[in-house]
């Protein structure tokens, strides 16, 4: 049997490339990953498809999912609420699958608190300048965007050390292997070996 | 500047080839690490030198480090000192390499309370059979020695849990990279990146 798979956060700066890495790692290791998909109460858009990018849920059902504490974590944002659904990310856990939860500090600092065992990284650019400099080669947001993210980075970046791990993204290819490196050796971390601890405590025992 | 080097622990059972694995890391990856020499007031043995095995001091001299603070533990067993002198680990870490230390389980966890930021790796063999197996290959040792080794084992395994990670020797390549990688994940740990999230920090906010 496949031992039981290791619950991992990622935030980051917007711009710092998130996205685009955790596509990457799925699409190299797709054995190895699941990507967990939230539910949220907002419209689904055109293409987008159920189960898929989104569990699209009505106010009522996903209320009713807070209050059967179905959920890892939840928040709303301009009157739309989006969760991360128990269920599926507890039927990944178990088929041996690390799953992975793109969600922001606040939310990621409360699943630490919830699941002291979750993996938390975080996504960075080697420096500020880089950081902006992604944000203005996008093209596609106005100054003002850019400085209110420039100035939300400034926000987020005072709880980066509550992380457990940096991913410095320099280069996508060597970031993702170095994201999956991480993953890996977590799997040898002793609070992810219970049952092994557990097994040849027995054993020296002659149990 | 290379960064600073960590100090890293390694425990394991008698038998569990820590020894074996340790010189075979530093063989092959000499320019990342320096093994502790530690200081003891036990007579040297033939073909043993100072400042190579041990730095052989009088108990005067030992005592005077303790009084002093010059050790990160120390320890005393059949009325002799052994110990860690903080100036060589210091002198290394500085420089960027990871100093290992090779010691017990009560000194590994005292090591791990004065500095937190210590890496505690466990050596342990896939299971207590193979533990045995090899205490009784080496052929050195009386079946009574090998019965207390277990018996001390089995003491060992209730703190296992007390380690960061397990390093699991089942062939020995493959044990020795697993240690490496497990060390260079470590370098990007947010508790080793204080320098990098202070200077981002900074540039975020425009300073």
């Amino acid at each position: 049997m496949r031992e039981r798979g290791i619950l991992i956060v990622v935030s980051g700066f917007s711009g710092a490339g998130k996205g685009t890495i955790m596509k990457e790692l799925i699409r190299k290791h797709s054995e190895d990953y699941a990507l967990s998909v939230s539910a949220t109460t907002r419209q689904p858009r055109e293409g987008e498809e159920n189960g898929r990018e989104y569990f699209f849920k009505t106010k009522e059902e996903f209320e009713k999912m807070i209050a059967k504490d179905e959920l890892i974590e939840y928040a709303k944002y301009v009157e739309n609420y989006y969760g991360t659904p128990k269920d599926y990310v507890e039927k990944h856990l178990a088929e041996g699958k690390d799953v992975i939860l793109e969600i922001e500090i606040q939310g990621a600092l409360k699943v630490k608190e919830k699941y002291p065992d979750t993996l938390l990284l975080f996504v960075t650019p080697p420096n500020a300048k880089e950081l902006k400099e992604r944000l203005v080669g996008r093209g596609t947001e106005t100054m003002e965007v850019i400085e209110s993210r420039m100035a939300r980075a400034a926000e987020e970046s005072e709880v980066m050390d509550k992380y457990d791990y940096l991913v410095i993204n320099d280069e996508l290819d060597k970031c993702v292997e170095e994201m999956h490196r991480i993953i890996r050796c977590e799997h040898r971390a002793c609070s992810h070996n219970a049952d092994f601890i557990e097994k040849i405590k027995k054993e020296l025992k002659g149990e």
